[in-house]
């Protein structure tokens, strides 16, 4: 009995940005794993275990996924989004190496529509030219990195999405990041706030930097921060292609 | 007799990377435009025109795809991996900007799985961690920008994706960002060589970059360089998600 564990990302929302690889994945599985609401995304079936969990319960999740997996059952893992980007891939990879007992599970990883893409798709094309992706969570590294990340990207020019950007338990980080990209000199670029891209409850707004404040953001926003040329045209913003 | 412009990323090259959003444009479509490569991969059908052109065509190709749009056509714009990522989003965008006549036209843009996805998840999860994406061409961009990139993205510890490494016209950047990264610390990261992912002719190779070689990227090689802390578990390489 070879078992196989699935590590997929399920796009930003809509059902129509689902991948055919990973419905095909979802189709054959026996066990899907994942965030609460992201397991709600997965139609229940017959010979089908949905197993919810908690969001801060990654670590646990990957190790049940690998075990399941390891017993033989075909076991999807659901992220939302890419499962590569601030997802669950990097906590199997963590615990299959803190465990090598499983080291022989068979394991592959099935991408995603990230929601920096979707959400720059909206927009019009901000992430045209270079840019970084930035989590602003701080529950895994310290405030200081993200700061210096920030500043560092700021001068480097990129285009900058924030994942993550506010949570009831981290109110003031976002706040401080507006802070520090205005202390950078960016007040003047275009900050864009997409908010559940993709779902009925869809929300987009661009907006000079200096005029965004940090409740324009809840943990289901994903923001993108222009790079100096990003402009308007019409409805849409987008980065030129060339640059000096 | 209203017409729409649609500007659809194909994903990386395996047709079960297609998200169903695009298939349906396509099947929609009465004319398909883009790169001949990329064209090549929509299936012709009675009634859909489709228009391959040369590489350095974006701007040509976004005009005549604004002009059928304008003449009420159901018109679609394909890239590979996703639209707005160094690819044709931009491009529309710009040529609208320079046009105003067209500024009625309606557009939607459609996001895929861009190549660092991809290749991210064929390795592991090298992306798991904040990271940026440069595109190395420096056919719109004067190389000191991208050398200073380079540079600033090795001081945050990001992992860095390198979008288009190398082509026949451009033989010695990449070998140059090499030395680069090196001179800046990054000579113990794992680099990751993707070369033509999710399709029959994919091969992906994990290494330290002090060892990497020019020649080991092509036009059709995603290039991902580790963060600092980017490590190997058995056959995967991935960044762990907690920094200091």
């Amino acid at each position: 009995m070879s078992g196989l564990l699935t590590i997929a990302g399920l796009g930003p929302g809509s059902a129509a940005l689902v991948t055919p690889e990973v419905s095909a994945a979802l189709a054959d599985a026996t066990d899907v794993l994942g965030y609460a609401p992201y397991v709600a995304r997965v139609a229940p079936r017959e010979g089908l275990r949905l197993h919810p969990s908690d969001n801060r319960m990654e670590l646990e999740r990957a190790g049940e996924a690998l075990n399941l997996a390891a017993e033989g059952r075909n076991v999807v893992v659901v992220s939302s989004g890419d499962p590569g980007v601030f997802a669950m891939a990097a906590a199997v990879f963590e615990t299959l190496e803190s465990y090598p007992q499983w080291q022989d599970v068979a394991i592959r990883v099935l991408p995603g529509v990230t929601a920096m893409l979707a959400a720059a798709a909206r927009a019009g094309a901000p992430l045209g030219h270079d840019f970084c992706a930035i989590n602003l969570s701080d529950n895994l590294k310290p405030w200081s990195t993200i700061e210096k990340r920030l500043r560092l990207a700021a001068e480097a020019d990129f285009a900058i999405a924030l994942y993550n950007p506010r949570s009831a338990s981290r109110p003031a980080g976002f706040g401080r990041a507006l802070e520090i990209l205005t202390e950078a000199g960016c007040g003047e670029r275009i900050i864009i706030f997409a908010h559940a891209v993709t779902t009925p409850r869809e929300r987009v707004e661009a907006l000079p930097l200096r005029d965004a404040r940090p409740e324009m953001a809840d943990m289901a926003t994903l923001v993108i921060v222009g790079n100096s040329a990003t402009r308007r045209v019409g409805r849409w913003v987008y980065a030129p292609r060339r640059a000096s």
